[in-house]
């Protein structure tokens, strides 16, 4: 089955996400929607293309709708803020019909119903190919966590997993699961989402500052940064995921270094006061210790010198 | 000249748009802007697609970029609001160096100073054909103006005209302008905006709700009035622009019929108590009377019932 006209899918969206919805003021389908702010909004949008950031051989229909979301709930994660509803644009290909549709919006629906998020409204078009943007926004909970904000000697930290979702895209490109990499191919699909540790993060005021991980730590730590500081890792191959570190042995790979250059982890990377750091240890089961913030620029991989690009988004085209 | 990493892309918007603003919280380049709302937002999101919403044979660069953020404006018009700030997605094909995005920064952050808009943040992606995916927020000024509030015997009018950039739209294509339709080709390749119009709307209370006219008024009207309510145009040929006239005529088309199928008008469309009319004509210059809310659905002409079908995303594929 396909859709005959703009309203018709319309109305199969509506199956999936309610018309209204206490985060949202209006019903969907007016020319904008309302949002009641008792606060500060924070706010984001991204894109989620076909080849670019998803490839239809080995994302399901409900693996796309499910990421395109989490990609932007990790965005509102990364300011220590509460997701609270977001903005869907389409665009849609000829050849897809409702069957396609049906398991998208099942994938994209299920992460929205658990974390209560309102879908406000959006735009379709027909296009060449299978796009997705997501603009979300979130309420702060009492602060909000920014990059830039570290200070020499403070402690760096990550919640979550780093090279567990390159080592399933790999073994996802590949098409060749040599090692029952589970949860690394979760991880590519799936990603796993912090909200709740973002919010708790927030709460702790010896945490200084927060982001998301996506184009690899080795890329992001300097945004992290800022150009003045610098950072001395001190990762032990035992901080990797056992299923990163088999995938990486495997390819005579160094497994801390392909774990730095992961890509799209969709972790939390932090920094705080390192007299908070047994506390936060203690709070979150997830917290994994990453280094030192030092008062000079560069990346020290256990105090020596370290030089490496991560992904860029001009000079790794697809 | 192009651009060697993403970075040196970002950089290069910085010189369009300022990194700070009064209308953001935050510098341009977290993972999240921050919004302080002082009272409820508006917030929109549009699609805006090479061959779907725009030719390059005809868009100069400055022109795509120009309509791009035009058509988000007129969403915060509808509801009566004042635009504030957006966020951008970018869609970057290969084949665009930086004299086209000088351009294309150039027409957008001319509109973006005009209204002064803050440009929030957003993303950018590698992609096979040249697409901007923008999200805008506004401010409501008493109250917002919405869809589906008009009552049996309300007057209906649009502020701006209709048919205009359809006219403009049909010249460009078929390269060939014939009338001089100098004011028809700007309506569709830099669509006039109605923001302090739509504001001042909102402070007569006889109006009752607004929307932005973007598929053709045939086809907007029936959303605008809801499933309850019809309406009885009564158009005049001399109510419609002389360059839709002799376009329409030439093309042994009616001219009132012509312009109802406009598309992409972004004209104001609204429905007030007819006691305020007078009021309202007066006020403003661009006031075009319509017609009158029936109490029953269906749209006449001059007493007489019409059919027709507007545009629609699904079944005019290009």
């Amino acid at each position: 089955m396909t859709f005959l006209s703009e309203s018709d899918f319309l109305n199969f969206i509506n199956r999936y996400f309610p018309l209204i919805h206490p985060n949202i003021l209006l019903e969907r389908g007016d020319d904008c929607n309302l949002i009641s702010s008792k606060g500060n909004l924070c706010i984001s949008s991204d894109l989620f293309l076909e080849e670019s950031h998803f490839s239809r051989q080995y994302f399901s229909a409900g693996d796309i709708g499910y990421k395109a979301l989490a990609v932007n709930i990790s965005d509102i994660s990364a300011m220590g803020a509460r997701p609270q509803g977001f903005l869907l644009n389409l665009m849609i290909p000829e050849d897809l019909g409702s069957d396609f549709w049906a398991n998208f919006f099942d994938g994209m629906s299920q992460l929205a119903n658990h974390f209560d998020l309102a879908l406000a409204g959006g735009d379709i078009s027909r296009a060449r190919f299978l796009g997705i943007d997501i603009t979300i926004w979130g309420n702060i909970n009492n602060r909000c966590l920014e990059r830039k904000r570290c200070r020499s000697g403070d402690v760096l930290f990550v919640i979550g997993q780093l090279g567990l979702a390159r080592t399933g895209r790999k073994m996802l490109e590949t098409g060749n699961d040599l090692f029952g990499s589970l949860e690394a191919i979760k991880a590519h699909l799936r990603p796993r989402l912090f909200v709740e540790q973002a919010v708790s993060l927030s709460d702790f005021s010896g945490v200084r500052g927060l982001m998301d991980v996506s184009d690899g730590l080795v890329r992001d730590l300097p945004r992290f940064l800022g150009p003045e500081l610098g950072a001395d890792l001190l990762i032990r191959e035992d901080n990797i995921h056992p299923e990163v570190v088999k995938y990486a042995t495997s390819q005579g790979c160094c497994p801390v270094e392909f774990a730095l250059h992961g890509g799209e982890d969709y972790c939390l990377l932090g920094c705080a006061d390192k007299g908070v750091m047994s506390e936060l240890k203690a709070y979150f089961p997830e917290f994994m210790y990453l280094g030192q913030v030092l008062p000079t620029p560069g990346l020290k991989l256990s105090g020596v010198t370290y030089q490496s690009d991560g992904f860029d988004h001009f000079s790794n085209m697809i």
